[in-house]
């Protein structure tokens, strides 16, 4: 992915500092592209009635990756408030997605692989939360 | 739209009372609807250069209603944490659009629209987050 | 939906004309929630193994009306034969969802609703790329 | 990205050979991305008055490929038809987008670096088309 490169080249001011940023962009859309083919692939599985819970929780989980991707992506004129929120909310999915995964894992590689980029993408949505500051209004 | 219908016949327990769902899956494709047709008509005006902002959080709100929209139109074994954060990030940005679109709408009817989406598409997100009731965990 | 609202306060020149678009946009949204819910309704029946094939082209339905939605709600220096292709991908989808959801439309109610929703918007797509007119360098 | 991870653990059948597929997923995700960000760089540009055409073709193509590189993520009972509408569709928003982009290059690095992820991911589509095979019904 060209996500450093982009962002060296906006001609905004960053929301929050690049490093931080950059992980979080390119972990969204991995997430979200790792969670459509975990759902894909748990679909496909002889005992599917087991993965019900695991296909919604990664459909959640890859609408909401590719939204934070594509707000992180954007440089100019951001609302902070809602950037943090929606770090929040993809934090909650990938959280979501990756614990029920985990409970698959052993019986899926697929769900391994998830589990995986799913906390990947919860820890650097973690960081960017933290990269973006206390909210305005906040006692320190 | 088709959305009571779908939930009428959804063999799933909804994840909240039907009306406030309903309202509010129907104001999230609408309102992505509206801001992404306010953000190209703003693209379109002689004075784009006063309308950057508006154009950067009318395409926010349109990438986080979609995810919203598709998040609550599924009933099957939701992550209540999953939907509420994600009700409060779309409650967040229907506000910073509707906020910012306010300030154009003497000058452009696009703009006028756009506030009253993205203002009934808020509310419609506080009456869910409402119908969700106390997060888990809250004192009573 | 404000579609109409919306396009006639575009201030850029129509791509195609207006009756035929909005249709087309409001069918894209509309058909993209049917189909989001009714995948997950599959996702919820008893007899799940048999409607695999439903919910994958229920899914591929529904990002592709997304997209195909959103592109016609862009009114400003359009590629016409971007919006031509799209919209024949659109039209091919919906053509493949509700023959799937046909098969299973007398055992599930959400299945029925969603062949209708997929003709509409396969009918809908027809008319636009009819109203778009003849490709560049075609021979008349 | 984990997508030829993904790949070799679905369980189902590959639409098709799974080294044009897995550039082809990668270049649709890349590009998205990378589009998503160069009309946001161009939005932020002080002659934002002849990027407008730019930040269309941008904001189309990273819709077209969200869907395309969603769709393609699918191994699970495919309708190859759409699978190749839709490749076409993305072929074009990518040539178009990249056009667009290359006019600016030599004035915008985001531009420049945004014209080489279009043509990587159209190459990766035309690629793709190519080992689907022709169209049922073809004379050979």
């Amino acid at each position: 992915m060209h996500v450093t490169e982009m962002l060296d080249t906006n001609p905004g001011k960053k929301i929050f500092a690049s490093e931080p940023l950059s992980q979080c962009i390119e972990a969204c859309f991995d997430c979200a592209q790792t969670c459509s083919a975990c759902a894909d692939s748990c679909l496909g599985e002889p005992k599917l009635d087991m993965l019900r819970r695991c296909i919604r929780l990664d459909q959640d989980c890859a609408d909401i990756c590719l939204a934070t991707g594509k707000v992180l992506s954007r440089q100019q004129l951001a609302d902070v408030r809602v950037v943090r929120s929606l770090l929040e909310a993809c934090l909650c999915a990938c959280a979501a997605a990756g614990d029920e995964c985990a409970h698959h894992a052993s019986h899926h590689e697929h769900c391994r692989i998830c589990t995986e980029s799913c906390r990947r993408c919860a820890r650097a949505c973690r960081d960017a939360i933290a990269a973006l500051g206390a909210p305005a209004g906040t006692t320190h």
